[in-house]
């Protein structure tokens, strides 16, 4: 593990997953009961507008009041974005955002010219709003996350009309961050936040879904938040270096959706500028343990599984072989059946385009050893899976590159869940 | 469809499902009732040696009388190859093969040192038993195939004694054929054979399993015998041609077993040496058909789906997007609940890593346009996808290359059988 892994103090109830943030006295507190508002110089709402025909929330808004207005974002890989991933990896080039403005309901992925410009029209009507309120803002400062279904247009009657309401709905306290969690979530069964608290900074963040786990309305989208004074190429780099440890090794099934969004604003408001070290590790921090959520509460989970590769060529090949094995569907099933099926962790990895000596690969599950030496190891059919967490080692034996994937097994409810989920 | 692709007729009952072979007169006569043994100068047989607890058959044998002993074989790309296709790929560089034998109950996969001469003593014990009858015959011109759980040694005191006993079982008629079809089955529900019949000389083969499509006991091993003259390099020529646009493109979970092994044995015994395209031609139709049988027997399938992406700017890039997109457990649970959720098939086909302009992309379920322009076309959502087989195109718009990959739903059935399934 190339993880940054000092020890964490967590609140009451929340296992460690291992990583984690160092501040001064080498401890960090992370919480789940705040999200984007637990940095200073955020508001945040959400709101039913009726983009849901549930009546459940829909409209998400984040808001800073400054005096910054630093951010950095990474988006989806998927050669087809949607239009609100179109337009805000465009706004984002000014390094600016006074807010961010997300909804579910409707993912506006693949919706042609016309749904480009209905999240335009989005932005615009919130940068009127803001300036209404006494926010001077430009929809260029602007950025819009959507989530739901492919390929339909957003009823813009709801959304435009739940703009203006949202705007003056706006809360300082910590019940508008966890509204707008709320208002992000799709198939998600829980809302998603934590918040690291460091001497006289923050860092929070709010996540609904995840890209790779779910169907072609489970987007993950991410909003963190700092109230550090930083720069958007200092926000970028410890975005990029955290999205890359914990979101992009979070593979459930192996999908990327059209429009997975992270976005990291600043609002300075601490006055302090700290170590690029230390912000990237609480950044690191918080997207870890939202990955971790991520991951729990994953469509038809019945195990949390963590695939580890060690002794790799290179970290790159421990990422790729992990992966593998990770998305390997009898893998997952033999999961699911809590079955020490190690054969098929071996056949996964055969497929890996990675350097392998067969011979050289040993195998553990929970850390009991199943495969070494070429063949089974006695009693390797006993290992007990049951429980809801399963840790496989793979040890490649040729280098010393080490990654972790985190995946879940594949059972009936994923299946009913995607298949029964209607277009 | 860069494939041979001329008219074919069928017994009764066999629907045409692209590609196949032209005979002097155009058409070829393909049947499932006939498999290795439909070539002259072979004979085969099936037996229960007791490798299988159940009793079921479980050795087959496929002697070549000659006069020739040409051969070539294709194998797993997996880098974790089990114990007998290392000693195939060894003797198969002579380019000859008196004799194949294969057994189910155990893949001898990831057994060490010790499996491996466990797959040489058969091979010696055939060479004995076949010396013994009457022709001479080292254990350098005999194959071994494996199938079954990876991890085991298999049980020697009866797969020996079974060698014995299945030499005096040789039957020149077709029933030894379908003996030995039924002798390889794992979970396969039913045998599969096929056989073309030309002017004079032949082509027959038989399958199990598909390596892509089920658990660690599901490898693919095909057997193809020809009674024609032909050079190893031309039965290697027709072989490689026909698994590149069958057995290759058949993917029903992205897994390859360690033990996936397809041959082709020449006899001679027609005394007729026909032009290498007719050869190719005869070995694709059977490969065509045998592929076919395996995805219709596949585990839990419910929906037979081919996934075709035409104006890619390479062959290459087709079959990489159509293998994307066959891949995809959202695209695939979709299927299984009849959902045309085009939507997801976008997102898949965005993450191949392919020349792609989206807004060029066009794409049908059942020749019902879903998507074109952009945007998803009216009336899209109804599709009417009950019925069990599902033909997807997805029109890249970039260039004019074209691939099929033949893939399956992602099934309730399918996580049962692979998560209840006992190591």
């Amino acid at each position: 593990m190339h993880e940054p892994g000092p020890r964490i103090r967590r609140d009451r109830g929340f296992e460690h997953r291992g990583g984690g943030a160092v501040s001064t006295d080498g401890t960090v507190r992370l919480v789940r009961t705040q999200g984007v508002t637990a940095a200073a110089g955020f508001r945040a709402a959400g709101i039913a507008a009726g983009i849901k025909p549930t009546g459940a929330l829909d409209l998400a808004l984040v808001f800073n009041e400054g005096p910054d207005l630093a951010a950095a974002g990474v988006f989806t890989r998927n050669q087809v974005r949607a239009a609100p991933v179109l337009w805000s990896q465009q706004v984002l080039r000014s390094g600016r955002l006074r807010a961010v403005v997300l909804n579910s309901g409707g993912a506006n992925a693949c919706t042609g010219p016309g749904g480009f410009q209905d999240t335009h029209a989005t932005a615009e009507q919130l940068a009127g709003e803001l300036s209404n309120w006494g926010t001077e803002t430009g929809a260029g400062e602007v950025a819009v996350c959507s989530t739901g279904l492919i390929g339909d247009r957003l009823p813009m009657d709801k959304v435009l009309p739940g703009i203006t309401e949202i705007v003056h709905e706006l809360a300082g306290g910590l019940s508008g961050g966890t509204d707008a969690a709320h208002a992000i979530m799709t198939t998600d069964t829980v809302p998603k936040q934590a918040a690291a608290h460091y001497a006289g900074w923050n860092v929070g963040g709010m996540a609904k879904g995840a890209g790779m786990l779910a169907p072609s309305l489970a987007t993950m989208l991410v909003v963190l938040t700092t109230d550090v004074v930083a720069t958007p190429d200092q926000l970028d780099h410890a975005l990029r270096g955290a999205t890359r440890l914990t979101f992009d090794r979070l593979d459930v099934d192996g999908a990327c959706s059209t429009n997975d969004t992270v976005l990291l604003l600043a609002s300075g408001s601490s006055g302090q500028a700290v170590p690029q070290a230390e912000l990237d590790a609480a950044v690191f921090a918080v997207c870890d343990d939202l990955s971790a959520q991520l991951m729990a509460d994953a469509e038809g989970v019945t195990k949390r599984v963590s695939v580890t590769v060690t002794g790799a060529a290179s970290e790159e090949d421990a990422v790729t072989a992990a992966r593998t094995v990770a998305r390997d569907s009898l893998v997952k099933t033999a999961l699911f059946g809590s079955d020490p099926n190690w054969g098929r962790v071996l056949a996964a990895v055969g497929m890996a385009p990675v350097q392998l000596e067969p011979d050289r690969i040993t195998v553990s599950f929970d850390d009991v050893p199943v495969f070494a030496d070429g063949a089974g190891v006695p009693g390797a059919r006993e290992v007990d899976l049951s429980g809801p967490d399963i840790a496989l080692r793979i040890d490649l034996g040729v280098g010393d590159g080490a990654a972790t994937i985190r995946t879940t097994d594949l059972s009936h409810g994923y299946v009913e869940e995607n298949s029964a989920y209607s277009s």
